[in-house]
């Protein structure tokens, strides 16, 4: 509790993490801009950057002149020196990345899953199948720190145990220790729920970058919602916090796979929508839109349908946690645009004082909000002691890298 | 953001903060669990007591044998010395009290509005009235160190201006000014939420002791919700968060005062008990709970109404926040316990996860939970800097006390 607790090693393992983590979150800087960030002095500056470059964490560059004053050295994260497997595993497919210090995308590769797949076990084997392909052209010299995993499920923290996954089918599933043992890697291991990846990656670099107050809407087969509060992700008492798709808005409605009856998801999830516009299961979200916007009036009058009830839902989180902007993403980010004049209204008629400076956006990762965010999940480690996460895992990582 | 950067005062300001906070929350305590729970040496435990001694914040008392070792002092927080102002401003009446330091009150008196008499001025008029009346009994020698005011309304942080309070009919209404002006007192005045407040006053004192993740529902004319996630209040990007009450769950249902269709409140609001259970409006809803235990029919067939939407409600808060226990506060009190087989069923039909470990439960601070959250909101200046608040306010507070 009390500061003066904290001895010299602590203070400089904060400082290297504060530093690795703005050059991780803000990519090529200036040492003038880090000093300046930090508020350290130039000189405890220069030695910490020292210390990342000795282990090939940070490089520096050429000088840039800045303004006033002389020209000080660039710096910046080396991509291909340590870098994280980060999986969204989605109810009809896995996708998988290598994503490096900074941000980097290294490689990238989507696996669709046959239908009526989703046993656990094939499904853990053919997602593991993918990440050692795309393990096999990670950067050579590389350190694996870390692996992150996205589920569209309850996932209990700390101990990442998929308690409930509806639209799998899956009940309390080891997913972390699945995947660890088949992937024979030693190194920490984060599943999360999707939704809660997608709003932290859209705060660190999409459409939320610097919002404290974020919903972050992710819409699949069911709704899912990840929501940060002054920067930090709504848990709750085990981990389940942010359920938004089974909040209940219209009591007299259909009945949900949760078993209640009525849930947000009934009315605003793919199911819902194909069923409103009277299509079949396989016809995309993004095929109904193009029709209602082609003049089919079944598939318009099924988005309105939908867009009203995605309004009511929205305007109730807005009045229950006066966010600065929400993020559709998911199938929402084809529907937000088809039926935004729905939804504003309905947040126009939410409380004026929480309403008034909402932004309704799109995610600016696209599609990828969740996997970056899992990607995110997976570097905490190494963004929490740099050097300690390097020089720990530095053998096993290799090794398992190589595999 | 360095921990390097911290100096010895602001160290010793951070200790003793943190020993006057746990004396304020525990009440009389000893030397050695001070000791165990700072995690400081003896010695400098001993410096900072007799320092809070010298300024008559603390005093100390008989040893007090604890197990095994020599007998400890025992310390603890001297309630005449340093006091707050509370006030819990609701639609009919206001409640005022001077709380000390270590939560007793020693003073405390009810005004009831005559009707129709809401308009601003009338209302700070009166509150303030009863405000000196109260302050006239306070502890001689005793300083006021902060005024909390609840109301129940959206209240915009961090300046207090209560931007909307429709049961009250208020917009925009800069009460603590009006407060502080007409009191003419120079102390730091917190205005804040009721239902935030009372969240609060159950976490610190009730039955939310302990508990990390606890929503807190105000039920009134309209309900309200105080939100505490991981021990902090949700307050959303301006401060407005918790409007659990404008959740909309009936989009077929009733007008609400807010502009909406079909908001919780509509549901299960006093005026909504009363028009379902037929009787007027100046019928106490504990008359309409003992009616209905009586065998009367219209209040039962009313109650189980209002239980059923009681129940949707609360599962759409679990869902969204997983919380550790909910505490039913104002109307809320007496529908429970009425209602519990209701409310019980529909939180287990919320998603198993967060369902199956959450407690509902009455607040044991009765009807003075806000009022109560007021007075800890008024000591934070206090307890964040217990020697800069008692020297600063000294010669102030003393003048206005005795006013």
């Amino acid at each position: 509790m009390s500061l003066a607790g904290a001895t010299q090693d602590e203070v400089r393992r904060h400082n290297l993490a504060a530093l690795v983590r703005f050059l991780h979150e803000h990519g090529s800087t200036s040492r003038s801009e880090l000093v300046s960030h930090t508020g350290l002095n130039r000189s405890t500056v220069g030695g910490l950057i020292s210390d990342l470059v000795a282990v090939g964490l940070v490089r520096e560059t050429e000088p840039v002149a800045s303004g006033v004053g002389r020209p000080s050295y660039g710096v910046e994260p080396v991509s291909e020196r340590a870098f994280v497997l980060a999986i969204d595993l989605r109810v009809d497919r896995a996708i998988v990345a290598i994503v490096g210090l900074g941000g980097a995308v290294l490689a990238r590769r989507e696996h669709r899953f046959r239908k009526g797949q989703q046993r656990e076990e094939r499904i853990v084997a053919q997602t593991v199948e993918v990440c050692r392909e795309v393990l096999g052209s990670a950067p050579e010299g590389g350190l694996l720190v870390g692996v992150g995993v996205g589920v569209p499920g309850l996932v209990r923290q700390p101990d990442g145990l998929v308690r409930f996954a509806p639209n799998l089918g899956w009940v309390d599933v080891p997913l972390g220790d699945h995947v660890a043992e088949s992937l024979g890697v030693d190194v920490p291991i984060v599943v999360g729920n999707d939704s809660d990846l997608g709003a932290v990656a859209e705060r660190v670099r999409g459409s939320a970058m610097g919002a404290a107050n974020v919903i972050y809407l992710s819409g699949q087969v069911g709704v899912g919602g990840g929501i940060l509060l002054d920067g930090r992700l709504l848990m709750g008492a085990q981990g389940y916090g942010g359920e938004v798709g089974h909040m209940r808005v219209n009591p007299k409605g259909r009945a949900c796979r949760c078993g209640s009856v009525g849930c947000w998801e009934t009315e605003i999830g793919e199911p819902a929508l194909r069923e409103a516009a009277g299509v079949g299961d396989s016809v995309p979200v993004a095929e109904i839109v193009a029709r209602a916007s082609g003049g089919d009036k079944a598939a318009r009058r099924g988005l309105r349908g939908v867009g009203r009830w995605l309004g009511i839902g929205v305007a109730n989180l807005v009045n229950i946690f006066n966010p600065d902007v929400v993020v559709f993403g998911g199938s929402l980010r084809e529907i937000l645009p088809a039926t935004r004049d729905l939804v504003e209204d309905a947040v126009g008629g939410a409380l004026t004082a929480p309403g008034e400076h909402v932004l309704l956006a799109l995610p600016a990762l696209g599609d990828d909000s969740t996997l970056l965010g899992a990607a995110e999940a997976a570097f905490t480690a190494l963004l929490d002691d740099p050097l300690g996460a390097v020089s720990g895992h530095a053998a096993r990582s290799r090794t398992a890298a190589g595999a």
